[in-house]
């Protein structure tokens, strides 16, 4: 397999619009905006990343010759635009929410200004990684926040919707605040240790639970949580208790217990008082098994004694809203707005900036979306991380992007932060943006009806 | 980048009991089982699918030296341990349902016989990819099936959870009856013509619909589908009918009118009417937005005449049930057969075979869940698709799993089939299945008591 940069993985749109616009001589500079049209219903907020892979996918972009000869062998597209996109590479100008920051519906998480081919040519992929990272990245931070302060940890590679998936869930987690991964391969990227525990399936092969335990004791004496569910729940306990008595001979430490089935609740507070009876306070209890927000809250609640919680499946796939409803508009073409009109989906038109003020409590009062180049007052959210094809700065990383989340969640009003049906803030236009807008309608309005 | 097999795509705790395993000398023949606990509450089966990938991915596993190199910097692993890793190859046997068959609860998608340290390392990867396809299969299915004879085509890509995510929402939906995908890399790869139509961003830069429509038609004459609804469908509409005559001059044909907002039932039918009243009895209606079984079910019930449905974000995201809740259980080591008795999440021990029946209608009366070497009733549904870690034959294509898929639609029953609230089949154990079992559970249980 050839290289490949990931142009091809587009709609086949993006490339005929390109062939009609090439043809037409239409390449002047254009704005798309990128932003949700709404919120999934139980997210008071979107927790934005991806950023990093958009900005090197944009850096990277390119066709390869093979993908070239791909797309000629269609018979659809005549030699000066395939020959224009075999050199072509993305020249533009990017504005984006720096990742770990919180944000609305309607508000732009990022703003792509280019030559209209190459701005319309990475769409789909835009769309893609912004998507699945602020979709599983949002996810997490609800668990998180359930978690009341337990160490959270992603165990959701196997049910996470494919090998990209499963990176973006170790990504998404870690700024999150969640401290690490049971993902090998995403560790190894992130520098962060990778986490685990044993499986039943290794308790099984050994037969014997007590010897399987022993083994992994003598393995990694420094290492072990013992999965104690694969027959008896008690019984794997009183077995966990045994090992960590021998492992304290040797001047080591039992780690932990898990616990993967059945009354979670009942069974960690019985796991706790085991523990601490045996002088084991150190050895911390790890719950997992189908857990969300939901069920993290619902256990704590209800008194549950847990130290760590192995989240899964359903923070990777994040399950009750897979996606966000994420759109890329053109705001702008060649120095004239633009926007659609279709029923219930107008756009904003023209580059935009957020400014955000917070009260006195330091919790967000006012997310105000006006024209870029106005002044207002607040915070512009914005930053410019792209010029003329590569990034304004070194690449932003996951450290940064988790701190920046701490400090942003702290702003959070009480009614974006419940978990059940939050209520999250609803932006405030400036008056001069909406004033263009006015004028922009007018203007479409007339276009569509032009030639009656 | 250095080329990578995917070996480190894995969770960490498979690495760390392999290097028990092999520190022990466990490495007799296992066989695990990956079949799903239970379906959705909106499924009435299972369409396989995914198995392909699987197949590869096992065919070519290895870990690259890079990788055994980032494992020994973990400190945590001997030498000889990443030594066998770095030599180490699948050299297994896999049974496993064909792509495009109907499954349910219970039932085997796939059964690993290998050396036990080989079985554990692959589990991860092989319940991604399985869980990836079958479950974008089985959703897509649904669609399909709503669309009562109409056109399918994916539109999922940039809301799909990632490349690979993308590629299998492509794949599996061609599998399940679609005809075609937008995915410009996934229809190479298929060797299927990518389709696709405008976007609203296309109409908006050019600002005059009319001339958009007109430069789209001069590029592509053989293949325009005119997006209606930037502005004002009726409008669109209008315009397109005068593109569709100016094309009809020079002796081509409009291909189609797309929907994408608005109240699709009555705008498709103006638009039938309109289309047929200029007698563009062939120009096709697509219709996108939103859609899944359930909008498209409820757009036919109104009315809506539509020839071509775009299927997007919500069959590429399976949004209802993004997981399918499918686990790798260990069931025999070294000749024992193996389970785990948790609670709730009892597993069936032992290689086994799962022999169909149907009554007189062709349609499914029993599925029989038996020990691999019994001969019972019906046909046997898992085939031995890889022996020595090399596949026993071609792999198979998205091709012959659509035919086949084709061939299992009509021997569903009709209550597996309904959209809303389905009844899937449930299993039935063979009788010596459940013997087995039964002496399997007490020798567990026995061990779970062993050392009180």
């Amino acid at each position: 397999m050839s290289e490949s940069y990931a142009a091809l993985h587009t709609d086949f749109y993006q490339i005929t619009m390109s062939a009609v616009y090439h043809r037409k001589g239409m390449n002047a500079e254009a704005t798309f905006s990128l932003f949700p049209h709404d919120l999934p219903a139980q997210r008071g907020y979107i927790l934005a990343a991806g950023l990093a892979d958009a900005l090197e996918y944009l850096r990277r972009f390119r066709f390869t010759s093979e993908e070239v000869q791909y797309l000629a062998s269609l018979n659809r597209f005549d030699p000066s635009f395939l020959e224009m996109l075999a050199g072509l590479r993305f020249s533009g100008e990017v504005w984006a929410l720096p990742e770990g920051t919180v944000c609305f519906a309607g508000e732009p998480l990022m703003e792509v200004t280019a030559p209209l081919i190459e701005a319309q040519l990475v769409e789909t992929r835009l769309i893609q990684l912004i998507n699945l990272h602020s979709t599983l990245a949002s996810k997490a931070a609800r668990c998180a926040q359930a978690a009341d302060g337990r160490v959270c940890v992603d165990f959701s590679l196997r049910r996470t919707q494919g090998r990209e998936a499963g990176w973006a869930a170790a990504r998404s987690s870690a700024i999150a605040g969640f401290t690490g991964t049971s993902n090998v391969e995403a560790s190894r990227i992130l520098g962060t240790v990778p986490v685990g525990t044993m499986a039943h399936a290794y308790v099984e092969a050994f037969g014997d639970e007590s010897a399987s335990f022993r083994a992994f004791a003598d393995t990694f004496p420094d290492g072990t949580v013992l999965l104690v569910d694969t027959y008896d729940s008690v019984e794997g306990l009183h077995q966990a208790v045994q090992i960590a008595g021998e492992l304290r001979q040797k001047g080591k430490r039992l780690v932990g217990v898990r616990l993967d089935s059945g009354d979670l609740v009942g069974m960690s507070r019985q796991a706790r008082q085991m523990l601490d009876a045996a002088g084991l306070e150190e050895t911390r209890v790890v719950v997992s098994g189908s857990l969300d927000e939901f069920r993290m809250a619902e256990l704590m609640s209800q008194g549950a004694m847990v130290d760590v919680f192995g989240v899964g499946t359903k923070m990777g796939s994040s399950a009750d809203a897979p996606y966000l409803d994420l759109a890329y508009k053109l705001v702008t073409y060649d120095g004239r707005p633009t926007l659609k009109l279709s029923t219930g989906k107008e756009t904003w038109a023209c580059p935009k900036q957020l400014w955000r003020t917070l009260d006195g409590d330091g919790r967000i009062a006012r997310d105000v979306l006006g024209l870029r180049e106005e002044k207002l007052a607040g915070e512009p959210l914005l930053q410019r991380v792209m010029a003329g094809g590569q990034p304004t700065g070194p690449l932003p990383t996951w450290q940064d992007a988790q701190r920046r989340f701490q400090e942003q969640k702290a702003t959070l009003p009480e009614p974006c932060l419940r978990l059940l049906d939050p209520r999250p803030l609803t932006i405030t236009p400036s008056r001069e943006l909406e004033k263009v807008q006015q004028q922009a309608r007018q203007a479409a309005l007339q276009r569509g009806k032009r030639s009656f």
